[in-house]
């Protein structure tokens, strides 16, 4: 580990090229910081990059060439194989660590992983096969949500599931993948905590943006907002979970945490959906609402460097642009479609094609006031 | 002309590479478009671009194939020969057009412009040699600026010169290059109008950022306030003036003017210092204080995109960090050393070395509120 904050000029890792690991180079930027992109296929970070390496990401000699060629290496999605990550991590400092990696790609590894913190998750159970199924929608005796344990996002990989339901089909619809049944809950509000742990060995302490309450579409994220609305000892409650989650993990970085307040079970008010060993799309208003971005204090961190202020001066409410809601731009960059109204900001990702389900860009509307001379 | 605006995607050609092309360039990739640096060294801006080409400014025939790979070409500083403006304006729309450069590279040009449309500059006169100077300093018969009337930026190329002083060494200081003696003029503040116009055919009307103050310290941008304290009515003149400079010069994209406010000759409150066709350091604070910064702005109105808000949220102070104030980085980056007290964005160049004299990046701090959930 580097003696102190890796000075300007300095090049940074980053495993994946896509709009996530785009808005880290340009965050890296703005502090002097240059960017070495790996990814599998030439995606929308590489248009902003210093440099980039196409490679598979099972190809460790490419990883270890890669890692050479850098000062420190972070991720920007979690199913970087944790062999690459490992094979890195014997070359530079990888963080966060191939730890949060091979926890956030496994579901039962994570579950087990927060139970075994005492942090409450939904009821689960494993199902390798559909005997597995029946016996744990049997116990919840209420509709449940089936999990491949790996490579699901965005909604992937998982399928609602009734007492009654054709359980053969249900374990088939997810192409009969080890899976975790989760019972589905009531609750009043999805949120997100962003914590930003500072690297090993610096004085300062984590910080917290504050929490987005999120609406998802399709299982997809649609919006976040801030304020949130969750009221202040919830507030507490989610920032400590998360922190106890980041120090388990001696964490490096952005670590988001998804959860999920009210409902059923006013005894447990907060229950966590999943972590993300990364920045996430529910901090982008971070951008635009912050002095110091998610993807800048994830950089910070990542780069040894103190961590920036994490206030917010405006509210905001941030919503993707998915599939053909990009078609949407040149009124969207008029200013027109802001919902609510206030100053629109918009992020494309210039990825070349609007397919379905595809995150195209992002817009931040602010409100709050607006000054003038 | 392109019948609407460039999309998601395109290629924006830039000449010159230093921090006001990187700062440009990654503001098209907020809004998915791409950009290609032409520069005759590698600069800060290769390091964010999507493509660079490495020339000469005067190799026209480079300078023709970079038009080629481009959509749209605009520029980061004034000095591109006019000659690689027209060149290139031949195959690809330029913008702000050849005349602005024109215009702005050459003080008695500009000076002859301003004094054309009837706005106020300080008394000049023109100088080839020392008996011009003579001449014109005993018109004067008070303090004044020798300044060449090309490549002069950041307090190079010019001299004060005091009624007795030796004139040939006076003109020997500054190479005996063509010039202009401008009398010296007391004021009480320096300002910046920054006018942001879009691409012609384009029904949008050109927007205002909020005025700067700007204190310099040996002849370089020190620092830049907003509010700047400026009356109202000032405010509304000074705009006036920016837009009429602007309208003249069928302008696209940023421009700034540089005026004196107060002083002597309360008749006349506002003078033209200089214009500067291109976004401009006293706007660097846009790109923290308001949802849509200068350098969005710009690329918006090159591209032929509606223009987008230049409302600010917060108050701002920026200082550049210029020759070795650059080694304060890391108390910077942990938020201390902020004059005002405020949350500090930091943002570095890449540069290598810190020149006495250099633009190694610049801190913004932003006062006002900070909202908390």
């Amino acid at each position: 580990m580097p003696a102190g904050p890796l000075p300007p000029g300095a090049m940074i890792g980053i495993l994946g090229g896509g709009q996530l690991g785009r808005m880290l180079a340009m965050a890296a930027a703005r502090l002097g910081l240059r960017c070495h992109i790996y990814s599998d296929h030439p995606g929308p970070a590489f248009d902003v990059a210093a440099a980039t390496t196409l490679g598979a990401f099972d190809d460790l000699d490419k990883i270890r060439a890669f890692a050479r060629a850098v000062d420190v290496i972070t991720y920007e999605f979690e199913n970087v194989p944790v062999k690459a990550a490992e094979a890195a991590a014997a070359i530079r400092p990888v963080r966060p660590g191939a730890q949060a990696l091979a926890v956030a790609q496994d579901r039962l590894a994570e579950k087990t992983f927060l139970t075994g913190l005492g942090i409450p998750v939904a009821p689960f159970a494993a199902v390798d096969g559909v005997a597995d199924l029946s016996r744990a929608l049997a116990l919840f005796n209420a509709p449940a949500i089936l999990k491949t344990r790996r490579l699901g996002y965005d909604g992937k990989g998982q399928t609602r599931v009734n007492p009654g339901d054709d359980l053969a089909a249900a374990f088939a619809a997810i192409g009969h993948a080890p899976a975790v049944l989760e019972k589905m809950l009531c609750f009043e509000m999805e949120v997100s905590v962003l914590v930003v742990r500072p690297a090993a060995g610096r004085a300062d302490t984590a910080r917290f943006y504050d929490i987005p309450r999120n609406e998802h579409r399709e299982g997809i994220l649609h919006k976040s907002h801030v304020p949130s609305g969750l009221p202040e000892p919830v507030v507490a409650r989610a920032r400590e979970i998360a922190l106890q989650a980041a120090d388990a993990l001696a964490y490096t970085g952005v670590l988001a945490v998804e959860m999920f307040y009210g409902g059923e079970g006013a005894q447990t008010p907060i229950v966590v959906n999943e972590i993300a060993p990364r920045v996430h799309n529910s901090g982008h208003w971070t951008l635009d609402a912050c002095a110091v971005s998610q993807f800048e204090n994830h950089i910070r961190a990542v780069a040894g460097w103190p961590l920036g202020p994490t206030d917010r001066h405006s509210d905001a409410v941030m919503t993707n642009l998915i599939g053909t809601d990009y078609n949407a731009w040149p009124q969207l960059a008029a200013g027109c479609g802001a919902s609510p109204p206030g100053s629109i900001c918009l992020h494309l990702y210039g990825k070349h094609e609007a397919r379905a389900g595809r995150k195209m860009g992002h817009v931040t509307v602010l409100k709050g006031r607006v000054l003038s001379t």
